[in-house]
């Protein structure tokens, strides 16, 4: 069973979304498609990176995963097909998927282009469709050795304190963060496993729970979720209105040494 | 194909959903996974509990539930698979469990936990896997010889009056009550099919309908509905809004004996 | 592998969806269901036309669709199959499927209706599993000579005019028209492709681009989408709100021969 996957800012109330799956299935009709969500916002690569990245390693490699969202400036936008840590990714050359992994992308195809207006179904569902029917990647298109890339905004990290940003605020309210547990952890190896604080507006916490449950109903958390990211919150609460923060808002996790 | 159906209260504007589907598909790649709902009120049992109890006995003996909703004050709320009319549930054993069904658990497992923050894609998921692949229920879990419960809010019937509640008002503005077909049926036999009236805030209504469309656009109706709740409406109009009722108002089915 | 898609105006936080697609795949438990959108407008049945012809072509011929969206004055609206372009569609006989083609439907099939409130559980599913089956229309029902038409509000074409209305405002606010491309250009050709200009209130475009990015960031495009409809928009902004319009409002293709 050969999963693609779909990530998108199409909404729900249209037949766009519709339209993309009959592409992929007239290519391969026991395709298995996953929606990631369709609700992103519109053409915001943040968001669609945050979710796509959260998430694609959860299937298995050579999944194919497809990216409905566009913001280009360009006349004519390329389509392209970037493999990454053994995924596919089929979308607008847009930057997005510079932002998907560190580790950078194996190989990188164009795609002769959509004549129309709706390049998702005229483009990438077919392709996605070759590709999960084991089409060769170069099967596709043209191999190309570079890509439009954005600059993440990483957290910066030192011995004293690493300096992030909430970069989502997911559907309960919760702080999503782009510091990441294995910095943490690097950092702490090297400081003895001192004490450390997390500071965001006025708020101190001096732990990281091991889980949501760890404070009582109405009180703030702090947690590395399951992608690895630190996250703040309010058990039973919505952190991003309790707390005042929304995304681009600064938090530092500062080390006692 | 073993189906495993999915409600929660993620939401459609995060990877979450997706995540827990993938944690599904990564056990049993034929999975026909079928979401209820993901726009359960956040933490609201009561809205899970009316959605699964509605529409679980509609897929085959056999099916997996998956309930991704938790309300939890508990610093380690256990999850747990319940077996009620043959049907299996896994989520947290938050209560909800005892208001799917006026039948008892046939069998409770205790499962073993989810050391991080996102239970559904790290227990549930799997172990919906490992039960729609024919895996016996004894093998996922210990176990255990009660879950938690909550006090169903049923409707109070008597040889004069049934006296119920509403428990849900639907995207229509539909209003849906805990008063049910067979209380009604078997008390209209008592009373040798007296005549009756349905009463809610100043309305009287001396019939239940078959169907919506016996009254004209604007009127209101009152239906037992496809899952035998008492059901008021108003036909092409919001009823919750045109009749002022709300989750929780009263109804009340009086038999003039 | 059969495809049943399945349009409908439920919403997403009932269990309503869920249990027609339970009726699907209790008859046929290896049915690919596709959906078109559950958002539609309580029933609008111009919005549930609009978005069921824009895409059922993009499914194989012998795809069935499931329409739910009622918006009946009758005591007991009859439920039907209605046969366009190789297609099967079920759903009230409420006149949308008049809307769904030019061509005329091949063959209409009334079906014995549902007791209960509930018809596309109980009667549009099971028959949806049935022809996707592969059971023959005329097994499911009974022959019927027509069905209830809808006046399509089409647009009014002269050698100097095109004269349409907006359809649709889709999620991105892009205004969709039915001003149809092959009428564009069997008039250009009668005209010797003379000079023209799109109109809408104070608004002149000069040209119909190819696509979408012809423009630039903020600048008003007009196309024709990919199901061959003059839509007009702003890049990279919500054109309804941006240039105050909304569904009904007219626009026109003036010639200038």
């Amino acid at each position: 069973m050969a999963i693609v996957t779909f990530l998108s800012d199409f909404g729900l109330s249209d037949h766009y979304v519709a339209a993309v799956k009959a592409s992929v299935l007239r290519g391969l009709p026991t395709a298995v498609i996953v929606d990631i969500s369709h609700q992103v916002e519109v053409g915001d690569m943040g968001h669609a990176a945050y979710l796509l990245s959260s998430v694609f390693r959860d299937f298995p490699v050579g999944t194919v995963h497809i990216i409905g969202v566009s913001n280009s400036n360009e006349r004519r936008p390329r389509s392209v097909v970037v493999e990454v840590e053994g995924h596919y990714f089929i979308g607008e050359d847009s930057g997005v998927f510079s932002l998907l992994s560190e580790q950078p992308a194996t190989r990188m195809i164009a795609l002769s282009g959509s004549a129309g207006t709706f390049a998702a179904q005229e483009v990438f569902g077919p392709v996605a469709a070759r590709l999960a029917s084991g089409e060769a990647l170069e099967e596709v298109g043209i191999e190309i050795s570079a890509i439009n890339k954005y600059m993440p905004t990483r957290a910066k990290a030192t011995k004293q304190q690493i300096a992030g940003n909430i970069v989502r605020v997911d559907h309960y309210g919760n702080l999503i963060t782009n510091i990441m547990k294995h910095d943490f952890e690097a950092i702490m190896q090297i400081n003895k496993y001192c004490p450390y604080e997390i500071n965001f507006r006025r708020e101190k916490i001096g732990i990281i729970h091991d889980h949501f449950f760890d404070v009582g109903p109405g009180e703030c958390f702090v947690v590395f979720d399951s992608s690895g990211r630190l996250q703040i919150g309010i058990l039973q609460g919505n952190g991003s209105e309790l707390l005042g923060l929304m995304v681009n808002d600064q938090v530092f996790l500062d080390f006692k040494i």
